[in-house]
C-alpha cells in the first residue's frame, strides 16, 4: 500500500503541472509503473488535450502491457474529440489501475471504472482521494455547482489599505511577493478584476517571468464597459484573450469596440441591479468552461464576492508600512453589522514572502 | 567561550523575568558558576530591587568566594537606596565577572566595570552584547533618548478592521491571541489606550489568568480628562495604577475628581494642539520611570504614534474575517499621500496563534 501511495504522490505532483491551463478539462496525472519501476508518465498537456493516460501509454509503447496505472482522475468513459481513456488503457495491455477520485462529470461518473473492471482489470480506487479532491476542487466546483474555484488576493499595507489617498498603490509589496502572484495567476484558468481596477491600473494581467505558458484568460466585470480602449487589455486582446462580463444594457458602440478589438463578450442580465451579480458572472465563465478564477480586486468586486460567500480560498500579503484611515481599502462595503454575520476563513498557510508576510485563508468547511 | 555564551544566555533568561516589572530600574538577570557549575541565580525583582547581583550573591553565601558572576548588564556603581552591586562582588571574593552590556546610565557608564578591574578581579564584556541590548530596549531607549520603548498593538479583521460599523469589537480574535496579549501586557511597564478607547470600550487593562502579578500601570491619554468616573478604570484606580496624561486646559474639577479616586494625573502642555502631542507624553511617562510602554489603540491613537515616528514594535494580529470598508479602521488618519512617506517596519516573527495570524514588525535599523 505504501508503494500505492508514493506512485498516486507521483501522479499528483504531475497533474499539479497542468493547473491552470487544461481547461475546461481536469489537469490529471498519470504514472505507469512494472515490477516496482515507474516506466512512463503522463499529465494532461495545455488545452486540456492529450489526457495523461493518452500521454504516459505513448510514452510506454508496448511496455505498457502487463503494467498497473495510477491516475488522478477516473478515466474518462465517453467519447469525445479522442476515444476514451478507459479504453485506451484496456487496449494497451494494462492489468491494474489505481485511480484517487472518481470523476462526477456526469458522462463519467463512474462509468470508467466499470468499464475497466468488466475488462478484467483490478481497480483499486480512493487512494490519496482528499488530496485529489484538493487539487481537483476548481474542477468539482465546475462540474457540482456549475461555478469555478475562486481564490481572492488581496495585497495590502499592515492596516489593510491597497493605494494612499492619492491612488498610489505602485508598490506596497515587494519582488517577492509580485513574482508568487503571478506563478498563482499561473495556475488559475482566469485573472479576475472589476471595472474600476481597470480603469484605474491598466493592468496587464499576463504572466511575467515563467517563460512561454498558455496565459490565463483575462476577465473583466464592468457593467457599462467604460474600459479604456486604448489601455493595456485593449491593446493585446488578440494574443492573450480578454473577456468582458457586461449587463444587457451596455453601449452596443461599446460591445462593438471591444469585439472588434478582438475581446469575448459575455452578456449577463443585470436587472435593475446596479453592478453585475457576481454569482451569475461566475456561473457564465463555468460554463464558458473556466474552472479556476484568481481575483485581483478592487475593493467593491472582492466585497461582493465576499459578501456573497463566493471566495473559496483568500491570499493575503501584508506589507510592513501603514497607510492610514485616508488610504483606499481592501474592501468596499460589505454591509456587515455583527461580527456574527461576516464571512470567516481558517488559516491555512502562513509564510514570509521576502519583506511580506503571507497568508492563506480558506473557506470554514 | 562556549562556557561564557551558555552561562550568558541562562542570566538573559533569568533577566526576561523582570521585564515589565522592574522599572524604573532595568531587568536584570545574574548567574555565579564556580567549576563550571551554577551555584546561584538572581535577576532583578518585581519593583526594581533587590539588583539581580545581591539576589545571587544572598543565596550563594560564601560559596561565592572564587566564582564567576555572569551578569546582563553592568553593575552598578552609584549608591541608591542599597550599596553598588560592583561593591558587593568585591566584597564576596568573586574573582571574574562576564558582562553582556554596558550600563549607559551616567551614574553608571563603564564606572562599575573599572571598579572591579581596580579591585583585580578579571572582568569580560560585550557577551551576547545584542541580546542583552534587545532585552534592555526600554531601559537604552529611556536613558539615551528619555522616552519609552513603544509597542503597538493592532488586532484586526483580515481587512484591517477592529469593530463593525456599529462599533461590535468583542470578539475579532480569538482566545489565545487574547491571552498573549494579556502575557505581552505582563512584559510591559505599562499599557496605554488613547481617551475614546477608554469611552467607548471601557476596558479594565489589567493582566488576567496569569495568577498574582506586578500588574503594568494603566495608562489613558485625554486632552479634556473627559473619561467616564464610573468605569472600569475609574473603579479600580486604587487597586492598580491609573495614570492619566491630559491638557493643561483639563477641568480642574476633573483632575480633582480623578486625584480623589486615585489616579495619577500628568499634565502637558498642549499649547494650541487639538489633542496631546505623544512624543511629549511619552517623554513624560519615562519622566516618570516607564521603559516599555504596549499601546492597545484606538485608531487615532496608533495613527498619531505612528506619523510621530513613535512606534519600534508593531505587533499584528489578523482574524480570518472580512468586514467591509463601514468597519472602524484599525488607524485613523495619518496624513500619508505617497507610499515612500509611510512608516515603514521589517518583519520579525510570524505564527499562528489559534486560529489567528501574528507578525511581530520591528522599527527599521
Amino acid at each position: 500500500m505504501s508503494d500505492d501511495l508514493r506512485h498516486m504522490r507521483h501522479a499528483l505532483s504531475l497533474a499539479a503541472r497542468g493547473l491552470g491551463n487544461t481547461w475546461p478539462n481536469p489537469a490529471v496525472g498519470c504514472v505507469l509503473v512494472k515490477e516496482g519501476r515507474v516506466i512512463a508518465r503522463g499529465w494532461t498537456q495545455p488545452g486540456g488535450r492529450p489526457h495523461a493516460e493518452a500521454m504516459a501509454l505513448a510514452a510506454a509503447g508496448p511496455a505498457a502491457r502487463g503494467a498497473t496505472a495510477y491516475v488522478t482522475l477516473e478515466p474518462c468513459a465517453h467519447h469525445g474529440q479522442t476515444p476514451p481513456c478507459a479504453d485506451a488503457l484496456i487496449a494497451a495491455g494494462v492489468t491494474r489501475v489505481v485511480v484517487a477520485l472518481q470523476d462526477p462529470d456526469p458522462r463519467v461518473d463512474g462509468g470508467g471504472i466499470a468499464r475497466l473492471r468488466a475488462a478484467g482489470i483490478a481497480v483499486t480506487t480512493d487512494v490519496m482521494r482528499t488530496e485529489a479532491q484538493r487539487q481537483q476542487a476548481g474542477f468539482l466546483h465546475r462540474v457540482r455547482r456549475g461555478r469555478p474555484l475562486l481564490t481572492l488576493k488581496l495585497a495590502t499595507s499592515l492596516d489593510g489599505r491597497i493605494a494612499t489617498a492619492t491612488g498610489e498603490s505602485r508598490w506596497i509589496t515587494g519582488p517577492a511577493a509580485r513574482r508568487l502572484v503571478h506563478g498563482m495567476r499561473l495556475e488559475h484558468d482566469a485573472v479576475l478584476v472589476g471595472g474600476g481596477t481597470a480603469r484605474t491600473d491598466d493592468p496587464d494581467l499576463t504572466v511575467r517571468g515563467f517563460g512561454p505558458v498558455r496565459q490565463p484568460v483575462r476577465v473583466v466585470w464592468s457593467r457599462h464597459l467604460d474600459l479604456p480602449l486604448d489601455g493595456r487589455l485593449a491593446r493585446t486582446a488578440r494574443e492573450v484573450p480578454v473577456w468582458l462580463c457586461h449587463g444587457g444594457d451596455a453601449s452596443p458602440d461599446l460591445t462593438a469596440a471591444w469585439e472588434g478589438l478582438g475581446a469575448r463578450l459575455i452578456p449577463l442580465d443585470t436587472g435593475r441591479a446596479r453592478q453585475i451579480d457576481p454569482a451569475a458572472a461566475l456561473d457564465a465563465l463555468a460554463e464558458a468552461g473556466i474552472t479556476r478564477v484568481f481575483c485581483e480586486g478592487g475593493g467593491a468586486l472582492a466585497a461582493s464576492l465576499l459578501a456573497g460567500d463566493l471566495v473559496d480560498r483568500l491570499v493575503t500579503f501584508q506589507a510592513g508600512l501603514a497607510l492610514g484611515a485616508e488610504g483606499r481599502p481592501a474592501l468596499g462595503a460589505m454591509g456587515v453589522d455583527r461580527l456574527a454575520d461576516a464571512p470567516r476563513f481558517v488559516l491555512a498557510q502562513t509564510r514570509q514572502v521576502g519583506p511580506d508576510a503571507m497568508h492563506v485563508w480558506e473557506r470554514r468547511a
